[in-house]
């Protein structure tokens, strides 16, 4: 190979390295946009801010398109760059994670145009110390998600992982208490359905950021660890070399 | 170039066309196995039959590792082959099906679940005509979907994305019913609640279809029409050339 061919693929190379860096920012950048819908869905509910709730509503336009751009972005640097290996991972992990991304947002949506439903709700309402709590810890999930996927850290996904079993025994533990509330108080029925699918929703961020940090082992590693159990993949993940 | 790398290269693109026509052919296994699942798991439910239950609730697994099969197929077609124009399409689409399907699985399961409890309810379960009406709705959207996918049908594929707003629209008129009844009757409440997650778990299987629908538009037309206007889509998709 001569030196021009060689500066040449150098060239290539490093503009590829940029575009991969590239999709990596667009997905943190996406990843920002739905942890702050999140937020604000739920700071809506718990605070009876309408206006907050309608902004959020609106906004999942924004989320929608961002999967569309960088999911293009990612078939174009499949087509034109055809990458292998680790790099081919990072492409997979991005399209998939685009998805999850959206479905978070969907599910802020959903919350709030619960807030809005029960904003017109005038007695009060049952069930949102509940809403506080779970939404905290998806939360916390979903940021942690999305640094361990920024910094490539397998460590910190694994904890992702395992704090979403958390996150389901307590997601049963709140719908429990709220049926009782609602055999209770029967006119308070359509106020606990809505705070419900809230927490349903909270329950599906936290699957969501579970998958994300499932795709960070995946990129990281190479190993698919989805349906797997958290206790056999720690074993295989965090093995020091 | 000489006969004997003509005849390679004709060797190695007969090869990759089969390659393609199988990760169809397991899409396709993958996609009946999630019909049968969503199917029994109605039966089920409207039959009041455990074992049938537990069979989908178990089956699950199979699903799960179906789509770990496919997916790595298809991440190996794209190392081995470097896929572009419609083949690349065709292997985006179908890791992007396999994902859905999966989520179809997990609904499945989530309906026999919900047999599985009201099977212990003594009195006469309300809801089961609406559970019914929608199944046979989203089923056939399932169907329909799978076949536009196996026949790269855009003209099937479009019928299916318009079903999905009427189902939506059938969803939520028959979740308003049920809230009726809930409160007519408190003692119904936790079998009303079964049977409202489950018409949720069906109103889910018809996104899903709804999604499959759109990755054959993406994978024949080029086109990604997810989060379009459904029928601004019918003329770009449907356009005679």
């Amino acid at each position: 190979m001569d030196i021009t061919s060689n500066t040449h693929s150098q060239h290539i190379s490093r503009q590829f390295n940029q575009e991969l860096e590239e999709l990596k920012t667009h997905l943190m950048a996406m990843g920002g946009l739905v942890e702050k819908q999140v937020q604000d869905a739920v700071h809506a509910l718990l605070e009876g801010d309408t206006r907050l709730a309608e902004k959020v509503r609106d906004n999942d336009r924004q989320v929608n398109e961002l999967q569309l751009q960088i999911d293009e972005e990612c078939t174009r640097v499949l087509a034109r760059r055809q990458p292998a290996a680790s790099d081919l991972r990072l492409v997979l992990a991005v399209i998939r994670a685009t998805s999850d991304l959206e479905r978070i947002g969907d599910e802020a949506s959903k919350i709030a145009r619960n807030a809005l439903l029960l904003s017109e709700n005038t007695s009060a309402v049952r069930g949102l110390i509940e809403v506080r709590h779970i939404s905290e810890h998806v939360r916390k999930m979903l940021r942690d998600s999305l640094t361990a996927f920024a910094r490539f850290d397998t460590e910190l996904a694994m904890q992702v992982v395992h704090e979403d079993e958390l996150v389901d025994d307590e997601y049963g533990s709140a719908m429990r208490s709220l049926m009782t509330f609602m055999m209770e108080d029967s006119r308070a029925i359509s106020s606990v359905l809505s705070i419900m699918w809230v927490l349903r929703a909270l329950e599906r961020v936290g699957d969501h950021a579970n998958n994300l940090a499932e795709y960070v082992v995946y990129l990281v590693k190479g190993l698919d660890i989805r349906h797997s159990d958290p206790g056999t993949v720690d074993q295989k993940v965090l093995k020091k070399p």
